[in-house]
């Protein structure tokens, strides 16, 4: 007895395979195998196999894979009913986005004689992207169907793209570990498209928009591999040499002076001094959102610090204040907290590196200026204005997030995709076959879940 | 008030020693340092540090160790109270079958004045076939004693060297991802032990044969660690440079899409539209599976899409449809389903390689032809011929496994080994100390416990 | 109504926010990029970018970075209502430690002009550093408040320094993976530690101090990223080339027979032949603290194994006798064992270590024997006499730990940082927020404390 309106035996199958056809042959027609992954190619000019790219990014790529599964994956398991959707989903939405991914970064980053040229970096900008469309799942999770989320990510993924276009390419800022094409993007469309989806009853399934005791130790799974591996991710695609050594360096330093900041906020911010789970498992990342776009700069060890530790406290207070607010009189159910983790940190980051980028001198920098600042160091512009252009780079990312997340929420809105009702969110036994557990709690929540829908069916 | 036959105090123990002695004398006598890790042969020749072979290819080597032990180990832990055994008997076999590869694998690689020479390549291709083993040891679990699966092992290492020197030195064939040397042989070798071992008494722990709820999430840690590194996997003795580079990417998309055709099959072959863990668990790796041989070859990208796809698709259909019938009409008892997983997708991966290396050209390859296809680039054969070699190895593959799995499950029959009564099947308790859960409820699985090794007492 | 002693609402904020803000001073008082980070230092001298020690470094130190905070953290999450306390503590004193260690051990390995300058190679080692500090850690686990966590580590991070510049720099002594310096140190460190504060009524909190069946499982995740990644462990900061090529390789022989040896003890011991899961999440990694320091030497594969085999049967010995004697005869309560896991494989590793030195020859080191012993291969010493350098160098390890857990035991004996009352040792909710579990288990928990924490006020 299902629901026919969130019933996905067809929904779900169409939409997989439409969109994987489409993808399929449009890989056919327009993707090619760049100069590092071709026989041919690789072996037309004469190099050593060891300077091949794969060996300075593949171990990169794969800490940022690693982030975008397990981290992103796990971290929103903290839900008591929804480890299987926030684990599968998050697995869906991002085999997806990354194929989708490829198509569009490599539309806007230049074609090769009307085709697309990939290999280890494209792969890792693919997982950037997607790791966008995953923060804003985080803002509406538990609350929209497998079929919106892919929805929702062909029109992130497009939009992402225009938006890395328009600042890297037309602009010309630098945002290597994406505080702004990535953090403040993802999570400014994520809030809007969950305030577009505003569901006033949603205190209906508020019994389980909690987590209990072992969720929230898969959660810190996500956490952990989450800040161990975020050196790698701002690192991942910057020039090679002292540039990435330098920006997995800062990242590590933010990281970790966020923590401590992380804990001392979330227990002075409690009435008993007892730290919150919610402010470990996500504001102790703040550090290195925050560190994206300035991480490859001459940000100093000390610099990277502050940054982290300002983060840490941005987010906590963001946690315990803000969210409530936003809820309350903004009527944006932000389920993850993603404004505290990616969107105010994102933020900051973006002030930070257009403040760093505006006192970047050849006197620190030396021949070094030509790999961070290639238009500083061949005298095009000034530094002042590479902050500028950073400024204006943050407001085009709120602008185009903000009106993508318009959109594409009211695209959701439409009731042909089968979202749960206001009863069944946060709840993974309307999409998944759940086996009980060890005490039978299943059996109730499925009791729960057949009278609802009767309810509804009647 | 142990069962005297399951009592693993003195066979386990005894097992256990004497086969690490007999390692450590072989070792002892027949194992030394290859050039890389020598300290004396390195610096014998004069090259830079940075060329030594650990930089190129300790970062794969390290993903395909988390796969063995992470993956493999995790996945099966979907059994409700079976974790223990599935985690623990993983590591158990897989640290004596790398010891007890490497030198079954020396010893037919080649030996160099009567010594095996051992390095980063070495431990890669011993973990490539302790996966092997682990695949066999999907098909049996729950059913079966450490010792057992101990000597399962022995046996398994032997062919597995036996079947691959036969396709990769006397063939010709090529397949570094092992598509046939793995999977093919790992599943139909385990699935002929599972048949002669076959239990008409099984249902009698049918009630411990499923999963609950975060069984399936710690099972979904196994699946994700596959998942994203099976890239490394396909790749990690591939040739340097292009090669290592392109199997990635390709196993990369197989597996992308793949996910997207296991999700849809999930949704499309359950009456209500739900979403089968099993499914996703499983099915969403066949893609990588089924890379295995042609990863390496110009597949193109757009191939490999369609080749994970496929996988997908007979993946989930095999659960579905085809491992009832095995049950009933076969009598092959397939705990994890590897025939969904590595069987029938490795066989569709040794297809896949065979017609791709016979439509190999000059045109495609360039001067890359000579590290895909040697005996091509060097004109000693027609790319046709390969496609040919390719048939063969799988036949033989085939051959080796059914026949090497027949022998060894009737060794595994003889009943000295400890195996677990029908009666308490998929059942931690019987080897292990398990300590109580949350709510008292290992006191009941105890009891039960007792009352049936009673019975089987009396 | 929270106990005044324990709350930590202002004892850890201002601890952590102390602490930060003088680490931010010090570091931008005294820390510089190195020259593989500077931009300008970096591109002063000409070079290739793919010589940066970043590509040789930086996926060891990943590998060290998951153990330090996914290993340990999930290796204490085996008490059944610790988990928080375990991986939140680990991670807060790790994200602590490195900081600091960055600073002490910059200090004592040779400022630059009175700078300390980092990269990938000092983050590796404060790592290192602050694995010592998580194996402390592990001795007093249950029964510290994160302040007094914080404490301890401020000191350890100082002597640790002290010891390791005597021992690699005063001595002369190799230590590469830290059987000495980081485990036998810290092992012996904790074990002072706990028995200063010994709890004479510790019993109070005994129902709490074993495992459940799922923490057991996420204990596992611990041990197997420990086990696989030690061989990364062991060679990350060893010479380039052969000498971490081969360090990597004898650690892994080392604890693949120390698996087996662990199983077999296990099974022994028990006497019903039950595998106990301490021992398999343990002992099994006995054979990575064992080859930490001869793992650099021309220790030979089957070497190697028979050092981990005898690591295992140690260890096992250990928990299972030893353990009772040293809580009973020298009121020594080591919540996990880590004088079986660091400190005898740690002192056995020592030794280990200073017979392969003292037995080097020309003969088998041939020209590599200037990175693993450099004063040997000037003539300088005698490799006796480096056996003995490394015989005196665990007497300082262990006297420096003993010494300094005295002195820090009683520091953190003040009754000012909050430590929990005997009767809610081992208990997360004394310090987190914690959410119920699935059945209302943590109600009645809660209940407990208040009465408990009632009764102290009272």
């Amino acid at each position: 007895m299902t629901d026919a309106a969130t019933n996905m035996r067809l929904k779900l199958p169409i939409t997989c395979f439409i969109l994987e056809i489409i993808l399929i042959i449009l890989f056919g027609v327009l993707v090619q195998y760049d100069e590092g992954t071709d026989a041919k190619e690789w072996h037309h000019t004469n190099h050593s196999q060891y300077e091949n790219d794969f060996y300075y990014r593949y171990p990169s790529f794969q800490d940022v894979h690693v982030m975008i599964f397990i981290g992103f994956g796990f971290l929103m398991t903290f839900l008591q009913r929804y480890g299987f959707s926030s684990v599968g989903f998050n697995f869906l939405i991002a085999a997806f986005a990354l194929q989708w991914a490829t198509l569009m970064q490599g539309f806007f980053h230049g074609m090769h004689g009307g085709k697309i040229h990939i290999g280890v970096e494209s792969m890792i900008n693919a997982d950037f992207c997607t790791g966008s469309v995953l923060i804003s799942f985080g803002a509406v999770l538990g609350k929209t169907s497998p079929v919106q989320l892919l929805v929702m990510a062909i029109f992130e993924v497009t939009l992402f793209a225009v938006n890395e276009f328009i600042l890297l390419s037309a602009l010309g800022a630098k945002d290597a570990g994406g505080s702004m094409t990535i953090h403040t993007f993802g999570a400014y469309f994520g809030l809007m498209v969950t305030r577009i989806l505003y569901r006033p009853n949603l205190d209906k399934s508020k019994h389980r928009n909690s987590s209990v005791y072992h969720s929230d130790l898969f959660a810190m799974i996500g956490t952990i591999y989450l800040w161990m591996f975020w050196p790698s991710f701002n690192s991942a695609v910057t020039a090679h040499g002292d540039d990435q050594h330098r920006t997995a360096m800062n990242t590590y330093y933010s990281l970790a002076a966020c923590t401590l900041a992380t804990y001392g906020m979330s227990a002075i911010t409690a009435h008993d001094g007892k730290l919150d789970m919610v402010h470990i498992q996500n504001a102790a990342l703040a550090g290195g959102v925050a560190a994206g776009t300035a991480g490859e700069m001459m940000l100093t060890p000390y610099g990277s610090m502050i940054v982290g530790f300002l983060a840490g406290v941005i987010s906590v207070l963001g946690f315990k204040y803000l969210s409530p607010i936003l809820e309350e009189k903004l009527k944006i159910q932000d389920t993850c907290g993603v404004h505290n983790l990616h969107g105010m940190p994102g933020v900051l980051g973006a002030i930070v590196g257009a403040v760093t980028a505006a006192v970047a001198t050849t006197d620190v920098y030396g021949a070094g200026m030509a790999d961070v600042f290639p238009d500083i160091a061949s005298g095009d512009i000034q530094a002042s204005y590479q902050g500028v252009r950073q400024a204006i780079s943050l407001a085009v990312t709120l602008g185009i997030a903000l009106g993508g997340g318009l959109i594409v929420g009211f695209i959701l809105k439409l009731p042909v995709f089968g979202a749960p009702p206001d009863t069944i969110c946060f709840e993974d036994s309307i999409y998944w076959e759940v086996p009980g557990d060890e005490e039978g709690h299943e059996d109730q929540l499925t009791t729960v879940r057949t009278t609802e829908t009767e309810k509804l069916n009647s």
